[in-house]
C-alpha cells in the first residue's frame, strides 16, 4: 500500500519502454500509485513517471526489492527469465500475469504445444534442433517455411522465412551455437494480418476489443485499422471467442493480444502477448476503455472498463525513426496540415527504423484515415511522400 | 533544452494541483519535457510527474531558479503576485501567459475596467472601499448585490451574496481589516450558466470549444454538459466570438475559459480564467483534442489541435470528498455498474467538499448521461442516493 494513501495500492511495471510509459498515463486517472522499474533513466517511461527505481529488469535481486515494495507487478515486455519468476512467486510477489500463463508467451514452442491442446487452429509446426527437421517439415509443408526463435524475438527479431535448405542450415547452425530453440512453422497463405485483444481479470471477467486489422513490415507492425475493415462479423466474432478461450486456458491477467492471419479456412493463430500491444494503441482514443487502462484495472482485480469503440474507424500508425533525429521540430508542419491528428512520442532517441511514436485519427472512411496517418508518419520520419 | 533531447523544450508548470496532473498526462503524448513547481510531495500533480522541483511556488526565489531551469513556464493557479511575475519577465523567464495577460485574470477590478472598455457585457459594477458604497450601488440595482474579493478567490470562496447593508458592512470591514480590494455586483437574474473556453497561441491561433452548460452548487463547479443542450446556434456563436475577442484583447496564452450568465438579453461575462479549467476536463474524452494538450500546444507555441466534439453529448460530474476517505475501495462498485465511465481521481487525500475528481460519460442524452454521472459521483463520495 502506499505510503501516502493506505487505501490505494502500488502497481510495478517491469521494464520503461513505451508500454509502461503509456500505462502510467492511464494510471494517473486511476489515482493507484504506479512505479516502473527501468534500465536507465532515458527510457521512455522513466522519462515521465513519478515513481522510477533503476536497476536490471530481468534479474532477481532488483526485481525482488521492486516487487517487495509494490502490490502487485506487472511487464512491459516478456523478457524476465522464468527461473526469477518463480522466485519471485515463491517470495510472495504477486504477478499478473502469473509465471504460469507468462510462461506461454515467452516460449513459441509452448504456445504452439498448448494452443494444439486446446484446439486452437495454427499453422503446422515443427521443433527443430538439427538441418534435418526443416527438410524433412518442408517436404509436407512446402518451402518457403518460417523459422522462429522460440523465446526473445519480437517486432520480427528471431523470425526468418528461409527458401532452401541451405539457407535453413545457416540460421539453425547460428541458433545451436547460440543455444536458441527453434521451431518451423508453414509459411501460412494469408489474405491480410488481424489481431484480437482481450483484458482479463483474476475474477475471471473480460473484455474483447473490436478485431483489428494490422499491417506488418519487415516484421513491424506499421498500421492497425480499427475494427477491420469489411470483416464478416462471424470471423470477429470467432476471433474475439478464440482470444476470449485463450486467455481462461491459459490463465491470463491483464491483456492478451492474439495476432492472427486471416485465411480462406478461417484465421489462424500466429503470435501471443501478455501485456499491451502494438496492435491495441488506437485505443488510447478510439475505444471508451484503452487497453492501458484495463490492463491495470485487470492487474488491480477492478472491473474492467467497455472496450466498445468510439468512432466508426480508428486508424494508428506507427512512427518509425528516420534519418533527422529532430522529431519535435517537425511537429509543426504535421499538426498545422491535420489539427484532428494525435501524436504520441515516446521520448526515445531517434535512430533510423526505431519505432518512436505513433498516430492516431478517427473517423469514417478507413482510406481517408489511412492516408492522414500515413502522410502525418511520413512527415515526422523526416521523409514526406 | 533538455538534458535528454536537446530538440525538445522543457515547460516548467508552477503549481502542484490537478490541472498539472492533468496537464502532465496531455505532455506525454506530445514528448515535450515536462517540469512542476509544487509546493509539497503530496501535491495532486507531484504524486505523478518525472520531474517535480518542491519550492514556494508564489515566492521569487524558487520561480526563478526553476523559470530559468525551463524553456517557458505556464501555471496551474493564478497564485504568483504580480511583482515577481515582473521580475521573472525582466530576468528573462518566458511567461505563457504573460504578466499582461494574468493580471486580468487575477484581479477581477481591473478585469471588470477592461472588459467594459472592451464593450464585453458584464453585470452592473461598483468598486467597494467603504460600506456606504455597496448601499450606494444596490439602491441603484436592488438587494441582493453580490460581493467579490477582487483578488485571491476560487470556488466561491471570496464571493458573498448579501441581502441588507448590515451584511454588507461585516463584510466590507473584515476585507478592510484583511487588506482585500472588493467590488460590488449586481446579482445577475441568469437562467442558467455556461462556460466557452478557447486556446490561443502566441502566435495569434485560436481554437474555440463548444459552449458548455456548467451546474455550480456553492460556487463550485459540480457538472458540465457539453455542448450546453438547447444552446441556440446564434448565441453559441456569440459567446464563441466573445471569448476569441477577449483572448486576443488581453493577450491570453493558453487556455482562457470565460464563465458566462445566460440571460433572456444574451450572454454576461461572470469570470475569466487564464489556465485549464474544470469547465473544461470533459475535453479529456469528449474532444478530438483535450484542454490539457490545447494548453500545452499554446505555450510551445505549436499549431493547436481540433476542439471538436468526439461524440454527441459529453457529461462531467465532479467527485467531492465525503466522510469516508476511501474513494479507491469504492471504484469496484462504479465500474462494475457502468463500464463506459471514466473515472479521474487526482490523489489528494479525501477531505469532506473538496475536489478530488471527477467522471466523465459521452452518449447521446444529456439527461442520461447525467444521471449516470451524478450516480457515480454519489457512490464514490460515499453518498449513494
Amino acid at each position: 500500500m502506499s505510503e501516502l494513501n493506505r487505501t490505494v495500492p502500488r502497481v510495478g511495471m517491469v521494464g520503461g519502454g513505451q508500454l509502461a510509459r503509456m500505462t502510467h498515463q492511464a494510471g494517473i486517472a486511476l489515482g493507484a500509485d504506479f512505479s516502473v522499474l527501468a534500465a536507465s533513466p532515458s527510457d521512455s517511461a522513466a522519462l515521465v513517471c513519478g515513481d522510477v527505481r533503476l536497476g536490471d529488469d530481468r534479474g532477481l535481486e532488483d526485481l525482488l526489492a521492486f516487487g517487495k515494495s509494490c502490490d502487485v507487478l506487472t511487464f512491459d515486455h516478456e523478457h524476465v527469465p522464468e527461473p526469477v519468476l518463480r522466485r519471485l512467486e515463491e517470495e510472495g510477489v504477486v504477478l499478473r500475469p502469473g509465471r504460469d500463463a507468462l510462461r506461454f508467451a515467452q516460449d513459441k514452442l509452448r504456445m504452439r504445444v498448448r494452443a494444439g491442446e486446446l484446439g486452437a487452429p495454427c499453422p503446422r509446426w515443427r521443433p527443430v534442433s538439427e538441418p534435418g527437421h526443416v527438410e524433412a517439415f518442408a517436404e509436407e509443408a512446402g518451402w518457403p517455411v518460417v523459422l522462429k526463435a522460440a523465446r526473445g524475438g519480437y517486432d520480427g527479431k528471431g523470425v526468418w522465412v528461409v527458401g532452401t535448405a541451405a539457407e535453413a542450415r545457416t540460421v539453425v547452425e547460428r541458433a545451436a551455437a547460440e543455444e536458441v530453440p527453434l521451431l518451423v512453422e508453414e509459411k501460412v497463405d494469408f489474405s491480410r494480418e488481424l489481431a484480437v485483444q482481450v483484458a482479463r481479470s483474476p475474477y475471471g471477467q473480460v473484455a474483447a476489443y473490436p478485431v483489428v486489422e494490422t499491417v506488418q513490415r519487415d516484421g513491424i507492425c506499421h498500421e492497425v485499422v480499427a475494427p477491420a475493415p469489411g470483416l464478416d462479423p462471424d470471423t470477429a466474432v470467432q476471433a474475439q471467442e478464440l482470444a476470449i478461450e485463450l486467455a481462461h486456458a491459459l490463465g491470463v491477467v491483464g491483456m492478451l493480444a492474439v495476432e492472427l492471419f486471416a485465411t480462406a479456412d478461417g484465421v489462424v493463430v500466429n503470435e501471443l502477448a501478455m501485456r499491451p500491444h502494438n496492435s491495441g494503441h488506437w485505443t488510447i482514443e478510439g475505444a471508451r476503455t484503452s487497453q492501458f487502462e484495463n490492463h491495470l484495472r485487470a492487474v488491480l482485480d477492478l472491473p474492467l472498463g467497455s472496450p466498445e469503440a468510439a468512432a466508426p474507424v480508428t486508424v494508428m500508425a506507427n512512427l518509425l525513426g528516420g534519418e533527422d533525429p529532430d522529431v519535435y521540430g517537425r511537429y509543426v508542419h504535421v499538426m498545422a496540415k491535420d489539427p484532428g491528428l494525435k501524436v504520441h512520442f515516446y521520448g526515445k532517441q531517434v535512430r533510423p527504423g526505431r519505432k518512436i511514436g505513433h498516430v492516431t485519427v478517427l473517423g469514417d472512411d478507413p482510406e481517408e484515415l489511412l492516408a492522414r496517418a500515413r502522410d502525418a508518419a511520413a512527415y515526422l520520419k523526416g521523409d514526406p511522400q
